[in-house]
C-alpha cells in the first residue's frame, strides 16, 4: 500500500491525524467529537486495559461498575467540581420519542420530559460518593478501593482522535480511607503505578509532580500527575492522581466510626487514565513512515510475509513457516503469517511498517535455500540475514531489545529538550525556537502562572517530586523561589 | 452473619431481589432504573466477559467500540428497527449547564440546544452500519467480524436488578459477510457459542431454538436464541444471535463490489448477551442459603477459615494454612484465607454460603492435632474430614465434581418442567399448576400467538432448532402443525 503521510517535519499536527487513521486505529464518526476506535486501535487498548488492570488489582483494588447519568442536583453539591465539570455537558431531558404527526420520521415526546435532567458522566465522583455513604460505616469498612472502566462525556469543542473527543474511554479509581495520610499515600501511589506503566509498557518516559493550584481538579487539594514529551516539544499529561481531602465525603455525607467509637468524614482520593494514552504513545515512537510500537502493546509482534512465484513455491514456504508459527506462539509471541495472495510483498511491508508492528520475517526462495530468514525491526528500520537455527532467540531478543531502544530514544529526547532558563526573555525564546520542558523559577502566584500563559500559551505542567530545593528569583517578577518548575506548551 | 433470607418457595421474586443485594452482587442507585454492580458482582461479570471474549476471539472475532450515542435521523432509516427501539430511550437535547440566576444551582442552558438530538444507544447497528459503509468496498473487506462490549439504555419502566435495568453492561457483535450462506452461519454459530458458554461456564442448560416473527428482533429476518428455565418455572432468554438479512445494508447503502466486479448489498448479523446473565446464574443454582456459584465463574473458589482461640492458636494455624494457599495457587485455584480477628467464624461460614463459595476449609487445633481438614461443599452443603496429605487433590476434584453436579441437577430440574400437552385446558392447568416448558403444537398463526399470550402470559419461547417434526393440530385452532414448540411464562 502507498502509504502518502505527511512528513513529521512538514506538518506534526497533520502528520498525526493522517497516521491515526491510516494506521486503523481510529477515525472520527457521524456524532460530533465522538470517535471510533478501529479493531487494531483497539486491540492496543485492550493490552493497555489489561496491564493497567493487573497493576490495580496487584494494589489491592477491585473494579465496579456505577450509573452512566448523575442527576443534575448531584452536581451541585461540591461546590468547585460543580465549577470544573458541570457545565460542557451532554444532558438528558426527555425518556421517549415517538411518530412525528406527518408520519416521515421521529420527534422526542414533550409528555416525556424528565422531572430532573440527568447529565451524561464527564467524571464519576458525586455518583460514587452518593452510594458510598450506603457502603462505609465503619472502620472495618475501610479503605475502600474501587476502580471502574467506564465511557465518559465532556463537550469539547475542538476534537482531536484520542487526544481530545466528546467521549472517550478511561478507568477511575475511588478510593475512601480512615485517615489523610493514607488517602495522600494512596494518590502517590497511584501516580507511581500510572508512571510504571508508562514506562515499562508503553516505553514513554515520564516526569512525576504535582499540579499547581490553578491546574489541580476540580474538587481537589492536590493533583498529582505524569508529564510526557511528545516529538514537536509540547508535553502531554498522561494521568492523573487527586488527593480529594474531605470535600466529597462531606458534600455527600460520609462518615464512619472510629475503633474509638467517634464519627469521622472519610478521606478520599480519585485517579485515571484515558484513551489519551493512545495518542502519548503514537506521538512519543512513530516516525514518517508510521507507527512504531513497543512490543509489550503491539498487537502484532511479528508478521511473517512470504516472497514466492506461483502456488507450489508457496507451498514450500508455508510448509517452513507453520513451525516456526507454532514455535513463536509457544514463547508467547503474537505472530501474524500473511500468506494473501491479493497482495503483493512490498505492499504488504508498506503496510505493517505503516501498523508498526514491531519485527517482519521475510522469506524467499534464496531463503529456502540458504535456511536463512531476512529479519527487519520496526524501531530502526534495519535489516538482517539470520539463520534459521538462531531465529527464535533472535525474535525473543528483539521484542526486548526493541521495547528498551525505543525507551532510551525518548529519554534521550526529552533530556535534550529539558532547559534552564534564568529570565523571562530566554524563556521566550526557547519555547518557540526549541520547545519542551523549560525549567524556571516561578513565585508562586497565581497572577504570574495566568501572566505566562496569556503571554507564551505556556503552562505550569508540573512541580517535579523530585526537585531539589534551589534558591533563586522568578523569572517573571523577581520575587524568590525555593525551587524551579517545568513550563511547556501542551495538548 | 445473620442472612435473614426470605425463602424461595415463600416467595420467589423477594428471596431473588434480597439475595442480590446481601451477596453484594448489586443494587439500586439513585438514578431511577440504573444499578450500581459491585465489586463482588462485577468480579463474576469480568469472569463472563473473559470467557465469552475468548471464545469470540478464537471464532474470529475482533473487538472495537463505537459512539454512545446515535443521531435520531439514524433510527429512522431501518423502518421496522425503528419501531421496535427508538420509543423509550434516553434523549439527550442539550450540551451545557449554567449557574442559575439565583446562584443556588445550575440549570440547562437554553442557548445550548442540539440541532438534532442524540439518542443514548439502546443497540448499535444503526451507527455501525452507518460506519461499515466507509469500510466495506470490495469483497476483501468481508467478512467483517466485530464485538463491541459496552453499556446501553433502555427506558424500562419496571425495573429488576441485573434481569431489566435501564442502563446495562453487554456485548454486540456485528458482522458483514458477502453472502446469505455465510451470514446464516454466523448467526448458528454464535448461537452456538452463546450455549456452550452457558452450559460449560455458567453450568445453566439452555434450549437453542429460533423465535417466532412477532418475538424476533426488530429487523431480523430470523432471531436465534438460548433459552433457560429458572427454578421457579419461568423460562429466561439468554442470549439472542439475528440474521438480519440485508435491511441495514439497503438502509445505510453498504455494498460491496464482488470478484466479479457486481456491487451487492452484505448481508449481517448482530448477537448480544449482557448482565441479564447474572440473573440467569443466580436464579438457576442459589438455593435458600445463598448463592451457589460454578466454580469457573467464582471469584472465590476457596475460602478457609481458621478456628482459633488466641493469637498463639492463630499463628500455628496459619503456619500450616500458608503452604496449603501456595499449593492452591499453583493450581490455578483463587483462594481466600480470611484471618479476620473482628468476626467469629460461624458469621464467616455464614458470608461465605451466602456468598456462593464453592468450597470452605476449616480447620481447628482437633484439624492440627490430626493432620486434617474440614472440607465443606457449598452445592449440597456436604462436610467431610479430608487428611492433608490429600487435600489439594481434593479441592481439584471438587472444582471439577461441583461444576458437574450443579449443571446436571439442572439439566434434571428441567427436564422435570418439560411438559407436553395437547389440548389447551391441559396447557392452562400445567402453567398454572406446574411451570416450565410446555412442549405444544400451534398453528404458526400470529392470532394464535397473541391469543395464548393475552389469555394464559405464556408466549413462544422458541421452536426448538432439534424439535423433531410431528404432525399435529394446534391446540387453541386444531388446525394443522408439523411440529411443536416451546411456552412458557418468562422473565
Amino acid at each position: 500500500m502507498a502509504k502518502n503521510l505527511t512528513k513529521r517535519s512538514d506538518d506534526y499536527s497533520k502528520w498525526y491525524n493522517e497516521l491515526v487513521v491510516k494506521a486503523d486505529l481510529a477515525e472520527n464518526s457521524g456524532v460530533r467529537g465522538c470517535m471510533v476506535i478501529k479493531p487494531y486501535g483497539f486491540a492496543i487498548w485492550e493490552k493497555m486495559q489489561a496491564g493497567l488492570d493487573k497493576m490495580f488489582k496487584e494494589t489491592g483494588h477491585e473494579n465496579a461498575y456505577f450509573p452512566l447519568f448523575i442527576p443534575k442536583s448531584y452536581l451541585s453539591k461540591e461546590a468547585s467540581h460543580v465549577e470544573g465539570f458541570a457545565k460542557e455537558c451532554a444532558v438528558v431531558t426527555h425518556y421517549r420519542l415517538k411518530n412525528s404527526e406527518d408520519g416521515k420520521g421521529i420527534v422526542v415526546d414533550p409528555d416525556a420530559k424528565l422531572e430532573e435532567e440527568l447529565i451524561v458522566r464527564p467524571t464519576s465522583e458525586t455518583i460514587i460518593w452518593d452510594t458510598y455513604r450506603k457502603w462505609i460505616q465503619s472502620y472495618r469498612d475501610l479503605p475502600l478501593l474501587i476502580n471502574q472502566w467506564a465511557n465518559v462525556v465532556r463537550w469539547e469543542m475542538r476534537t482531536r482522535l484520542f487526544l481530545r473527543t466528546a467521549e472517550f474511554l478511561w478507568q477511575e479509581g475511588h478510593t475512601a480511607h480512615a485517615t489523610e495520610d493514607e488517602a495522600i499515600a494512596e494518590a502517590k501511589q497511584m501516580m507511581n503505578v500510572y508512571a510504571e506503566f508508562s514506562e515499562e509498557h508503553m516505553a514513554v518516559p515520564v516526569i512525576k509532580g504535582t499540579k499547581t493550584e490553578t491546574e489541580r481538579f476540580a474538587g481537589a487539594l492536590e493533583t498529582y500527575c505524569i508529564e510526557a514529551l511528545m516529538q514537536d516539544g509540547k508535553a502531554l499529561q498522561a494521568g492523573t492522581s487527586h488527593f480529594l481531602g474531605q470535600n466529597f465525603a462531606k458534600a455527600f455525607d460520609v462518615k464512619f466510626a472510629t475503633k474509638e467509637g467517634n464519627k469521622e468524614y472519610v478521606w478520599a482520593t480519585s485517579w485515571g487514565v484515558s484513551t489519551r494514552l493512545m495518542g502519548a504513545l503514537i506521538m512519543t515512537h512513530s516516525d514518517d513512515n508510521g507507527l512504531v510500537l513497543p512490543p509489550k502493546l503491539a498487537p502484532i509482534q511479528v508478521v511473517i510475509v512470504p516472497i514466492y512465484k506461483g502456488l507450489e513455491q508457496l507451498q514450500m514456504i508455508s510448509d517452513k513457516i507453520n513451525p516456526l508459527v507454532a514455535a513463536l506462539r509457544e514463547k508467547g509471541i503474537s505472530v501474524k503469517y500473511d500468506d494473501r495472495d491479493t497482495q503483493k510483498p512490498g505492499f504488504k511491508f508498506n503496510e505493517y511498517e505503516l501498523k508498526g508492528v514491531p519485527v517482519r520475517i521475510a522469506v524467499g526462495q534464496r531463503d529456502l535455500d540458504n535456511g536463512t530468514y531476512e529479519v527487519a525491526r520496526r524501531d530502526t528500520l534495519e535489516k538482517e540475514v539470520v539463520p534459521a537455527t538462531e531465529i527464535v532467540s533472535k525474535v525473543e531478543f528483539l521484542m526486548e531489545d526493541i521495547q528498551r531502544t525505543i525507551y532510551q530514544k525518548a529519554v534521550e529526547y526529552r533530556s535534550a529538550h529539558i532547559t534552564e532558563v534564568q529570565t523571562y526573555d530566554e524563556f521566550k525564546s526557547i519555547l518557540e525556537e526549541k520547545g519542551g520542558f523549560i525549567s524556571a523559577h516561578w513565585d508562586g502566584s497565581n497572577e504570574t502562572e495566568e501572566r505566562i500563559k496569556n503571554e507564551t500559551k505556556a503552562t505550569i505542567r508540573c512541580i517535579p517530586i523530585d526537585a531539589k530545593l534551589e534558591e533563586g528569583r522568578c523569572m517573571v517578577s523577581g520575587k524568590p523561589s525555593s525551587r524551579r518548575v517545568l513550563f511547556a506548551k501542551a495538548y
